[in-house]
């Protein structure tokens, strides 16, 4: 039976092959025991039958590496996103037993294979499929699946060190502060655990969540969940700038993974920030922002395009030049006014305004249907990686208090997570936090 | 000025340029006044700059034609599908002006290009820009836009004829009726008109019913809307049969645009059919089925062949043979069982059960978040095309009476729209039903 000669002891490495008793029965109810030995389908092969626009982002990314894959990898166009809470009851011990798991089978994703060794169409009649088989036939469209930690997961729960983890909590991995306009909803904000899943194919983002989430049974459940349809960032520059819902190009001024020295300075957590388990990670912020479209849509195009300081066409700043020139702060027009003005987006969020500090912005746009007053309930899911979730705060408290933009967005939504690095082969995602 | 020197009378032609003044206010909000003569920006050439990614699916499908875009399309990755009333006060003329603006609005954006004039980016500074832009540098991807007539437009409210069409109301355009297991959400069910937009690029979809709802402001005001991420079904034998959210292959037997004998059989309104108006038309029904994803992943593998009648792999009839492969309903395999079982969804829905109806079927997988608790909110956003409503009325009662697979979904949105023939160049859709 797959993965029942594990011991269950915490230790660094994953047993060779396949999932946890835990983990089957996350996926199988009761009827595991009948599972024998064979091989998971591959879902390559079956791509080949695919019609061209599912065969489009054929690209595939590893899981294992030094740095988890999904942060500077170039930005995919679809997202789901998930946050869980550890379900009460569960152990330390199986608090890593899932992180085991979760480590398998998205490295068996990210390479395009199902999860389990029979996948979704292989094994026992008489057993639940180990994979749920919506993807099979899709090739991995660049799928990446990032873990993160939350500040909860660190914490006592009546008193108790819920997993023996207080004393490892990172200074800075606190809910993040109140920001002004905040008017966030708790369904939708914070979690223990994180997972981005992007891909340039929805049903196969979905589908790797669909499948963390099983596994995860009765160890821990889904807090809240959002898809994305759209990026709005460019991550490299081989990717065209893509735009947001109030029609701007989104991503210009991004970090860009082309730059190493600046995602080192900006983005991964260093030996010496500490704490050590967390060096060659990062933090991710989460803010689901409420786009009220309909407002906007009524604004005039020198409004829009003041909002931000930027033309709503070619994205130039609005002192002049093309897209990538640098804007020019001081640069004043009609009365002596800065073209860029003072309350401008950009200006606001430039390193300039902010002790030089930059993020690494990944978000997605999104819509979930409409309210009840027909209005479409839009916005961006806004994610951002960077080294110190101080440098998130400065910007956004900035943005919060001065930002033209403010006029036409709420922020409904907040998590942080702290991202571990990359996962070796033959160990687990996070292994150093329980070392 | 766009659109203003348009008599407000109904009649059949649709002005040659532009949105109409409404239309305009939709837009703008006061300050159109300003406008003065543009050409709108050309998405096409923005595109060149796009990434790969971006540039799949550059399918085009004209506007104009015979029959409305969007039903035997080959089916698009993404949906996009949004419900409207017809707002208080707003009269026949209003109405029909609005499908005047509609028509101009989607004929535009299927060809690729902005909305109005100007479009997005290149109007008057002084005024609100006629296009949202976030399809700026986008690929048409396929879009098609197919509009659709509820019940309730044809009836009286407080005892006045709504638009004078009660008399033109075809015979067959009443409620869907209830059906076992009906557990229908009034505010994700019914409306006085729809939208579907298809399009290999969420973005796109999003984009046209975006801009769609707001050229209708104060006319007609969204009531629910939903988008689909994972078409499930081919409806040309050039797709791939793609997979629905338990796993299986969708589409297989579905009505494939190559039988254009079945098509003209089965899907189109003819003539003799009447009323005149709608011939050439089609019938549209909705339903939003949630499926219980996690109750699915918990059966074994031959309950959910069982439950289909089909193979999760290759998606083969239980009777034998490969995915294309007619099902043999009488074969019978041990204890003289049939191998397709009584109550297996594939034979409750052949039409060999139902005197001969098929339907035309083009949905698509839904992912919406997640409930409270942490069960993702998934599940079919059926859509059918057919000749009379009574098709799918028929298939769906044999179903809901019968089939194995009500274990494991929950009908819980229903609509029906009367889909009036394709719009020739120059008039506007569904001009017949008001000349
Ligand atoms: C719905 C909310 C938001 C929208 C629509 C939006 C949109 C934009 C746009 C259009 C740009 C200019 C192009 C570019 O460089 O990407 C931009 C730049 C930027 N935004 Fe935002 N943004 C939003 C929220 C935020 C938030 C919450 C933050 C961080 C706290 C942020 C940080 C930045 C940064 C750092 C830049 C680059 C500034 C520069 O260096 O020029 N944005 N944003
Ligand atoms: C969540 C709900 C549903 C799921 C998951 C589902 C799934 C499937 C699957 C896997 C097949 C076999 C492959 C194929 O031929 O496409 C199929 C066939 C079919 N389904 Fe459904 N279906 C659902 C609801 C419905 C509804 C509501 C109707 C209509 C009332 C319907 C009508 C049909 C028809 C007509 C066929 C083809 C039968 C044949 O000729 O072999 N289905 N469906």
């Amino acid at each position: 039976m797959t993965g029942s000669k594990r011991a269950e002891s915490a230790d660094l490495a994953v047993p060779a092959r396949g999932l946890s008793r835990r983990g089957l029965l996350g996926l199988a109810g009761a009827s595991v025991a009948g599972i024998g030995m064979g091989v998971a389908g591959d879902r390559a092969a079956l791509a080949a039958s695919a019609t061209p626009e599912m065969a489009s982002g054929s690209a595939e990314y590893p899981f294992y590496g030094r740095h988890q894959a999904g942060i500077v990898t170039p930005a995919q166009d679809r997202l789901h996103f998930a946050a869980f809470d550890v379900s009460a009851g569960t152990t330390r011990a199986e608090l890593i037993e899932l992180l085991q798991d979760w480590t398998i089978a998205a490295a068996s994703m990210s390479a395009g294979r199902d999860v389990g060794e029979y996948g979704a169409v292989s094994g026992p009649y008489d057993s639940p499929p180990e994979d749920t088989g919506e993807a099979q036939g899709l090739p991995t469209a660049g799928l990446t699946i990032t873990f993160g930690f939350g500040p909860t997961l660190f914490e006592t729960a009546d008193g108790v060190d819920r997993f023996g983890l207080v004393r490892r909590r990172p200074a800075e991995l606190t809910s993040l502060p109140h920001f002004p306009g905040d008017d966030l909803d708790v369904g939708r904000s914070d979690g223990d655990l994180c997972i981005q899943a992007c891909s340039n194919d929805p049903q196969v983002a979905v589908h790797a969540i669909r499948n963390l989430s099983r596994i995860a049974f009765g160890r821990a459940a889904l807090r809240w969940s959002q898809l994305g349809f759209g990026r709005t960032s460019s991550t490299s520059t081989s990717q065209a700038t893509p735009r947001n819902l109030f029609g701007f190009k989104d991503g210009t001024a991004n970090i860009k993974a082309e730059e190493p020295d600046v995602v080192t300075a900006q983005v991964w957590v260093s030996a010496a920030d500490g704490p050590a388990w967390l060096a060659g990670g990062s933090y991710l912020v989460a803010r689901r922002i409420r786009m009220t479209i309909e407002t906007w849509d009524r604004s005039i195009l020198s409004e829009q395009e003041a909002v931000f300081g930027r033309t709503k066409g070619a994205g130039a700043p609005l002192s002049g030049g093309t897209e990538f020139s640098e804007p020019d702060f001081a640069l004043a027009g009609r009365a002596d006014q800065p073209l860029i003005g003072a309350a401008a987006h950009v200006r606001l969020a430039h390193p300039a305004q902010n002790n030089g500090t930059k993020l690494l912005r990944r978000g997605y746009n999104f819509v979930d249907g409409n309210d009840e007053l027909g209005r479409l309930e839009a916005g961006l899911f806004f994610i951002s990686f960077q080294r110190s979730p101080a440098q998130f705060a400065a910007v956004q408290l900035n943005l919060a208090k001065h930002d033209a933009l403010n006029e036409y967005i709420r922020h409904v939504g907040s998590a942080l997570f702290a991202v571990p690095a990359g996962t070796p082969e033959g160990s687990y995602v996070g292994a150093p936090l329980f070392a």
